[in-house]
């Protein structure tokens, strides 16, 4: 089955790592709001996280980076005075290197990504959302802050009014991009964070447009009114919305064909009006991700004979 | 004293660390001419083996880069089809990746060698020769190469016709560096090779004007028909000049008021018309670099005296 997944990073990469498990007939469109430049380097944590997993090299506790990885560039950067507050391994730093040397000398974002997922063994396509530059800025009450300078600087903390996108009005589908969606079977909406990781990827204009009228299913990302990694649920609380498998729906309303929950939310399914399953979604072992995967692309395909 | 010191790389950098050793004012104007743009990083070869020597972290053996280095990043550059011809490892990357970003914010190369220096704890000033854009050119039958393009690439093998210092009309001398020569009480050329090291500092507009009348002694890196390392003495041939302190003498001119020559060329002093100590010139060990610098200032003060 030609499978389209929209994704952010750690969710996203297990949920397509679950999907190319499963023998689907993958393209990953990632979210690139969050990517930014660091001391020169530009570095994209979605399109690395989903790369990184898919090639089976992922750090799986720490949820990114390089499993294994060492910090010798970055212990040298500090005492030199550098910036510090954005971790790099040695083996990520190269990844950044190469692909700001490329993106300078004029190759899409989108050629990257696919070269060195190719030269990392990688055979399902994994595309930026877009090949032009965006930028998630997050609302506070006290403006508006770049996304990284409040995810990781500040540790997601303190009131968020809401999120904007910086560039998005400017931003093409990437390369290939409308291609692969004209092309889908089933859409899946992996679990990452609404807000940050698939808003962003949603807002690309055109691409809404250029999903084929498939079964496009959700996963929520929140179980039992958590959010397995993240800010997730406390986003929605602040924003308004129930942190809650209905939330996710009510925030993605017509998209969905269908959304897969987690057995402890099970009881809330009589709330969606839209099929679901209820099943174990934390993703902690390959098994773990295939099954999953499974779930989402046997209600993809129930919804597809009942159209 | 005063001192300043010309300087390439490897050699400079262990007379330089012998000058400040023996308690010398000092300031090391280094070569920029093998500079380069690689992967996207600015790479300052000469001024990183000076930087490194001076504090006491430069790998002895290879007489380039970092001791203890390790090469995570470069491994995941190559296998990610990344150029690794031109080797660097994880701590020297951080450096090169620090430097890179601060230029191209616009800091001078002389501003940010400078805090490098201070925070490696190095109380030498080094001054590059120039912040402006110089790139030493290789001139062979075949046509120009770049300098670490001949050097490294190509093992500095095939024949050499000529050297070219391109962008150095512009050049215009670094920050500070014609008040430190102004300053000087004497001036050593280190046993660096004279045409693609000391010639392209020679050769910066203005520099050579600059120079004080104060003693200049140049430490030969001929030692008995050989250079230390590198392609000095077969280029001092290949270009028609003797490969010996005679030849480097020679190619200096007018500029010398002394020299240091090895002790297996004491032989040669009766042929130079100034004066001239020989000396064990090997800088194997702190304590040689030490007694090398001794001797040279050891000459520059009996000279000072006698004019």
């Amino acid at each position: 089955m030609k499978v389209v997944a929209l994704a952010g990073g750690v969710g996203g990469g297990r949920l397509a790592h679950g999907l190319a498990l499963a023998g689907a007939d993958l393209t990953v469109i990632v979210n690139t709001g969050d990517d930014f430049t660091h001391l020169g380097l530009r570095i994209c944590p979605d399109i690395d996280s989903v790369t990184y997993t898919l090639a089976g090299i992922a750090n799986r506790e720490q949820g990114w980076g390089v499993a294994g990885e060492t910090t010798a560039a970055m212990e040298r950067i500090r005492r030199l005075g550098g910036e510090d507050w954005f971790l790099l391994g040695d083996r990520d730093l190269a990844l950044h290197i190469l692909r700001t040397d490329r993106l300078r000398q004029g190759e899409p974002l989108s050629a990257v990504t696919a070269d060195i997922a190719a030269k990392l063994g990688i055979t399902a396509r994994i595309l930026p959302m877009t090949d032009d530059p965006v930028a998630t800025m997050v609302q506070t009450p006290a403006g508006e802050l770049s996304f990284q300078n409040w995810f990781v600087r500040r540790r997601a903390e303190g009131a968020v009014t809401g999120f904007r996108f910086d560039g998005i009005e400017a931003a093409r589908p990437a390369f290939g991009l409308t291609e692969a969606l004209a092309a889908a079977e089933a859409i899946v909406i992996c679990p990452s964070n609404p807000y940050v990781s698939i808003d962003p990827i949603l807002s690309v204009p055109g691409l809404r447009e250029a999903m084929p009228k498939v079964p496009v299913i959700a996963v929520s990302p929140i179980i039992g009114g958590e959010a397995v990694k993240g800010p997730a649920a406390r986003l929605l609380r602040e924003l308004g919305t129930e942190a809650s498998p209905v939330g996710i729906a009510d925030h993605y309303g017509s998209l969905l064909s269908g959304m897969v929950i987690d057995e402890a939310d099970a009881g809330l399914a009589a709330r969606l009006r839209i099929p679901v399953r209820a099943t174990k979604s934390l993703m902690q072992t390959d098994e773990d991700r295939l099954a999953l995967a499974r779930e989402c692309l046997d209600l993809a395909g129930s919804l597809a004979w009942t159209s």
